[in-house]
């Protein structure tokens, strides 16, 4: 187990796909903890627009320059996952315009369920604050360009994935 | 200069009494951070009700069984504090209740006056939500009961300062 | 009718399950109002994990010791309902982290649907505020322990629907 | 004491001065409650428009044909004076558009100095959502018209006192 | 292309069906612009309760008396629809309770896809502040009166598409 | 009086000082109205770090580009300018972080006080979200460097009044 003072974290989410916000909140919280692990959520009950797989291979090659920096799949409690890990801090990033308050219902319970692992909210730089994966989703879709929002190995994929798409 | 990876944190405030709220976000911030420093910030521009003598004490008072920790005073930007201090953390607790965005509007500008320097949002117990030192010298001015709410010394102390209060 | 200084309440829900957080509401109103009725909204259009019929056996065997309230479920407006009970009252906790705006939105559209009947919110008390049914429903389908959050019949109910849970 | 099931209620305030929002409140709560006092707060840390006494006749002026309504003024803590009235309800109007975190935070602490004394928010007419004694004192301060916005010995009392105004 | 100092503006939306705070927003703009169209979207994805073609007639004909309105309808990004019109505006009602932080992003998002369309948010009349389409859907699927909701030929049509409500 | 459908706005303010933020607001409403007037809202109850002069002649340099732009100065009420002005529409910045509550709140008073006004919310762009004049003047006042968030002249008029600052 690691001592109490080192920062072994887990950055949860769905990166459905990688968005630059995500990867601006990865570079910063792995400047903070020893050891930071990126962990997909596999949540069989919603249909994802790329696979796990799919999904780490492209936070792999986006991250790959990071030391510090792991890329896993989980699925289960996030709690449960983080006491396996003996993780001690969860990473969040928030957006003045978002779902704040989902966020801290969210760590106010994972706080319950499990105190020694704390959530720590990082503060999503303003450039991204209107950028989520669903957002990119939305806009490909409708046939809008993305290039500016997502990392170059998420662009060449989201145009594979969907032709219709700049 | 410390390594990237090591937790060097600053919690800073006016603490104007140290409360039960700031004293939970201490211990939690305490066992993520390698080094801790309690920072009050000494502002000429407000009647405080404790010197930051007072206030240095009552704080290193209450968390002298802290290894980790030191408490300190600041005139001056934070961020500047944060750079003497070679801080690569800033924390701040939010309550759901609370100056949410006052907060993160202070984020984003010390972000963009360093960026060497993040802010970690705790999320405060929600048995503290309510609790702020301004709250408290109200209560105790109108008669009321705070010893749920404040350290021993801090009651102590609020009680001599405060003939009237219970 | 009753005498408009008698406070006839409907307190109305899901309950789809009951948790603490509605327990603990129902207790503090039930000490404000005459008579309290438990009103389970009948919603054909969502899949429950209980029925009706279960919802209402677990909330009278949770209540079944305050003296003044009653189990009743509705379909249909919720003011139509109130107007059958010539009720003057409708109970709704508010927590600070939640939907809050969603509960004024409701308020204020059933009022102008029948000013006889006023919305009266109680704050949930900050130990519920991350409570909610769909949180416990969710804790429970990943494996979590959910005991500390609802009543005794709901968590042994749960556990014989979702034999996975703890 | 009164039975538990007497909703007792106070609507406490600084109706400084009186406005038709805070009159709706007090017409929509008396429908609720067997009695209720309207308790003008003494505050001495503040410079009020208008004197207590001045304060007081006004809202009872304002108030003489509703039977069970009662107008005080208290100092001290709220929940000290709803405990010498054995109150068991504060009534609060929230607005859509408003200090709605402040009054959440004081409804908590309000309950954890009192439990017994409960805070019933109550939805301020959407009619009344941006009228605030501080906004009409500042409307009629640069000699605007704000006879829609008060009961009319307000209006009056206004013009005596601030002659500047329409 | 229009000279930049003429407000061409688009009032967005899906107008499923129109209510009468979306005629509000509608008159107001139509004061401020130049040329206004109402620009319903047609969103595959969604099952909505009146087509398109049933829409656009309703608009037409409750708007039939402002001389510079023009309804359409489109699909795909909004700001690709604003730059085939030529359009420096998009007109957006905000509610005081409401979806506010989505209507904000959706306003960065659209700015940063296209920098020419500016969107404008007027703020919806208090009266208004509780109505939505999907509001108005549901009460009157519950049995609700929405005459007071909605312009008479939406009114008429919503009681032959729904002869179950009032 | 102008045509209804030509847009005559205002921008009003305490402007004390004029950030890149209020700049940003300044053009884009100008490609938007045929006419906008900045009004410096001369209020005599607080003590500005800068006269109104002062402010006129900082923001007449920095818009002195701006073809149908005029800069101005009121006391009074916002509406009663706008009636002077025989103007139809008030711009304000809206920013995601911020005094969003009051923002509404005014413009609901202002368009129960003058309908024929309205009021007219811009987005503020996310990378100005975090800038207020109050926060300019504290940044500087501390030592703190605010070149990058006023314009130039604005940066040179603050080394003069406050020499202290960088």
């Amino acid at each position: 187990m690691p001592d109490a003072r080192t920062l072994i974290a887990i950055y949860p989410g769905s990166f459905d796909p990688l968005t630059n916000g995500h990867l601006d909140i990865i570079h910063r919280a792995a400047n903070l903890a020893d050891h930071l692990t990126i962990a997909i959520l596999n949540n069989s009950a919603k249909q994802p627009l790329f696979s796990v797989g799919e999904r780490l291979s492209m936070i792999r090659e986006s991250t790959s320059k990071i030391a510090n920096v792991e890329v896993d799949s989980f699925s289960g409690l996030l709690v449960d996952y983080a006491a396996r890990r003996s993780a001690n801090g969860i990473i969040r990033g928030i957006r003045a315009i978002s779902d704040y308050e989902i966020e801290l219902q969210m760590a106010l319970i994972n706080r319950r369920l499990r105190p020694e692992t704390e959530t720590l909210f990082l503060m999503a730089g303003e450039e991204f604050s209107f950028i989520s994966s669903r957002m990119i989703k939305e806009i490909i879709t409708l046939g809008g360009d993305v290039s500016a929002f997502v990392p170059p190995v998420v662009l060449k994929r989201l145009r594979e994935k969907l032709p219709a798409s700049r």
